[in-house]
């Protein structure tokens, strides 16, 4: 850890308590403490949050960016024998071994533990966890789990510094991101991982094939197996969880992509196909998979099967070399769970609504529905700068049908690097996209926020209603707009409608006058209209006399 | 006009063309010119957007809000016999007659004239253009045309004032805002209304219980058909083009919302509601209903029937009440059509995804394929500030199924009134979900935008990407954060990955290769394949050999 001693300054970061909440800890078996945002409610009653911000919201905890985070998994992972040279949670569950890491999961979604084992042992889910990232808190993508969300950070060549991506982890993580890659292509590749992996409860993902380009001066061409092996381990070494490997650009799939109208959009993918076709060869991530494999396996490091042909517009999407690609990655998928390795399966990218399902029923068919990691998709390409939203739609669709998790998008997509804001913005987009998914597909524990929020946004209990939202302090400054003063946070109406409008205060003033005249069902309505109806007969029948002068 | 002449100060509003494009039109037979917004592109190309900014993007007209805008329709509207009492558009077309409005549409659409006046006739489709509301340029709501989107505006007892809502109207008819309602319940209903009117190229909705209620001064019981009479007639001759009528809201439905967990959200629903129980009769828009219809066909204009029992959170989606209240709907959706009156039917509110597409269908099946009008719906409750992205997923998904105009929802919904920033975040959100839809139904002309985007995007044609987008303005600045000089906007990378890792570049400099290698086929390629493995034979087959070696 040499490298964060080092620097001489240490990267400042967001601390404390998200407002309206704070961090308690669910206790389980072999020492598990399971964290979780506990709001607090005026009702008198509390709300327990999926908690993915790490001890950077709890009050408690003492935060130095230069030790890094508690080692929570290191005993864990050092009692653990390998099996066969795997000490893959895959092969655990195999072998019908039951982790601290699928206990800690249980309590974290709420299942039972068999059944978070029965999902990794065939591959229908994954937990990312690498031996060597033993700060991290266990969590679970699968089709069966919650949906999960990713945020991508990470400095260029143009822009951006290792405090500011160190920043950005934990500024994404504080609001729901479950995953963040670290994208860097800039400066300082192996120092900026360093100081994110120490100091993130989360796990974390690259795209290797990055820095092994800068390692060979940016030419795709001078790309080797070897280079490329260095690289890995180097990034196995420090900790990384899953690794996105394009091995599924195929020579032979290069020309398909000729006449798209957005080519390979994918970095990874491109620099692939440039070596290929510069050699002449097909690409050294497919010849080596098995070796790769290897590698992968004595650190429990997660496949990302890269899809370096997905659609980058509305016209390519579901296109020949996609769905080419992506039968490629279920060969591979099935070589990798041979040797006990993980493997998650990303998808596009752009897809129109109609051709979204067809994604996911391809990908489970052919890759033995391993999780399925998608990008978005944009439901159409016609908004740079809205593209957490475009994208939050296609989203939102396709983990209904099952996708496990979703890369987040930011408003900057297509436009520049993001920022902090930024960030924010892709996150809570992507948790409305991941919420509506679960509520969609009937999660179990998935509606009871929304009618928590609910009910007190209808009984007027503004404070609560913002702190079961996925962003009090947004919420509330919103409504400190128009009506800032205290009593109005209990005020029985709001800015919109006023006093008078708000069918809120009318429904309850209707629940009221109703309960007091008897007439709180259909029956009792009806005996009423029976009843009005004779006295009607007895008025001498006039049917048009106007209701007001009744 | 004298409310307009009487004002000091006139409202200001925005003008001006959107950056990258100017107004020209389209002529077509009966004087009939249409506006779109012509960008031109660098490649020497141009692409005609939809235009709904009226006068106020044109550089040639002269703007007075004080005067209004020029009466487009007036001698159209000059000229027509009414047909048996009836004005409306429904009448014309069901009698055959092709009007000035439906050549416009048809022109503004990319359709035929003749497919306009069938879908009018048969009631699938609306036009919503009050013969008091000259100033208005032609467009239809109908699943077989583009998915419109209506933007509502209007002050509250707490805040707003006449400027500011007029000044709304104009930035959200510039964004894409195909219609607006004024919600007006504030104080000068009238005059922000006649304001609004006179200044809008756009039809105009109103919720005429609303301004019923002032002149009761707020209690729903002392509300009758009388005072309501006299208001829609105030507005039919203002000018509005369609108004929400919730005759829907029986007596007998009241109690049966009573276990909801958000009851009755709707404005105008809970003042019915409230009324029906204080007189224990039923709904005088019910019983009057048809002589409502009797007044809307003598200036053409056009029922929106409100769901006054539409859910109010994910709990309440497609619970009895709201299908109850749908049916009910659907029998006055034939009555008014009977009458020649045009209807739409206004729909939900907060339902998860995976009950959206019921509502279409039984909208359609109880209400004779009237365009479904809906406000949302919201795939989720937890997300207040961000509103306008839960809506927009549940948006697309119901335009998708069929429904052919969106109520926009802003950032500010459940916490505040919308500002001018809130009015374009929701109005570009709703253009999202509208265009989204539009691909996903395969309009005709819908994807022609986006694949003129993205080859722009693919070209490093960045200032024909912003201006093609759908809010060039934030598109450029985002872009010019990271990268602000001019020659950015030309560079063939961004600073999302600088120009070593630019997928899109090396996508150009591999099909350059493959262009001067002859590499552009699969054939090609397995063609030079077998050539390398003639080669490697020769070589004496060392399986092994490292890549980088060779």
């Amino acid at each position: 850890m040499s490298a964060l001693e080092d620097r001489a300054v240490a990267p400042s970061v967001t601390v404390g308590p998200i407002q309206g909440s704070r961090k308690i800890y669910l206790a389980g078996p072999d020492g598990v403490r399971v964290p979780v945002r506990r709001v607090e409610l005026t009702s008198g009653e509390h709300f327990d949050l999926y908690d993915t911000s790490g001890p950077y919201t709890d009050n408690e905890a003492t935060i130095d960016a230069r030790a890094g985070l508690p080692k929570l998994r290191a005993p864990w992972i050092g009692q653990r024998e390998p099996l066969g040279g795997a000490v893959t949670q895959l092969a655990y569950a195999k072998a019908g071994i039951v982790t601290p890491e699928m206990r800690f999961i249980a309590i974290r979604e709420g299942v039972d533990t068999e059944l978070v084992r029965r999902e990794v042992a065939i591959g229908r889910a994954v937990i990312p966890a690498n031996r060597c990232h033993p700060e991290s808190e266990p969590m679970i993508i699968g089709k069966r789990f919650l949906v999960k969300i990713n945020a991508n950070i990470g400095n260029s060549a143009v822009t951006s510094s290792i405090e500011e991506e160190v920043d950005k982890m934990v500024w994404a993580i504080r609001w729901g991101a479950d995953n963040v890659m670290d994208l860097s292509t800039g400066k300082n590749i192996h120092e900026t991982r360093e100081w994110i992996l120490r100091n993130s409860p989360v796990p974390i993902g690259t795209v290797p094939i990055y820095q092994a380009l800068e390692k060979v001066k940016g030419d795709p061409a001078k790309l080797s197996w070897d280079v490329y092996k260095d690289t890995v381990i180097e990034q196995c070494e420090q900790g990384v969880d899953y690794m996105t490997v394009h091995a599924g650009v195929l020579l032979r799939y290069v020309p398909r992509t000729a006449k798209r109208i957005t080519g390979i959009v994918s970095r990874g993918g491109s620099i692939m196909a440039a070596w290929c076709l510069a050699h002449h060869k097909e690409s050294f991530l497919y010849t080596h998979f098995e070796e790769l494999c290897d590698i992968l396996r004595t650190y429990d490091v997660t496949f990302s099967l890269g899809d370096g042909l997905r659609p980058g517009s509305i016209a390519d999407a579901n296109d020949e070399p996609q769905l080419a690609e992506l039968k490629t990655l279920g060969e591979l998928t099935h070589i990798a769970r041979s040797r006990d390795v993980q493997v998650m399966i990303e998808g596009p990218g752009h897809v129109p609504m109609h051709k979204i399902a067809e994604n996911v029923r391809l990908e489970e068919e052919w890759c033995g529905e391993a999780p399925f990691y998608t990008l978005g998709p944009l439901a159409t390409d016609i908004a740079p700068a809205y593209d957490h939203i475009t994208s939050a739609i296609g989203a939102s669709i396709i983990a209904w049908h099952g996708t496990a998790m979703l890369c987040y998008v930011t408003p900057k997509e297509h436009l520049g690097l993001p920022n902090r804001d930024d960030v924010k913005a892709g996150v809570i987009a992507y948790k409305i996209a991941a919420h509506s998914a679960d509520l969609a597909k009937q999660h179990p524990r998935a509606q009871a926020r929304d009618d928590a929020l609910s009910a007190a946004r209808f009984e007027f209990r503004w404070t609560d209603q913002f702190n079961l939202s996925l962003d009090p302090d947004t919420a509330r400054s919103f409504h400190d707009e128009t009506l800032p003063a205290e009593p109005a946070k209990t005020a029985h109406f709001c800015s919109m409608c006023g006093p008078k409008f708000c069918s809120m205060k009318i429904t309850q003033d209707v629940r009221d006058y109703a309960e007091k005249h008897g007439l709180t069902s259909v029956e009792a309505i009806e005996a009423g209209m029976a009843e009005k109806a004779e006295e009607f007969h007895r008025r001498g029948e006039r049917l048009y006399l106007p209701i007001a002068a009744d």
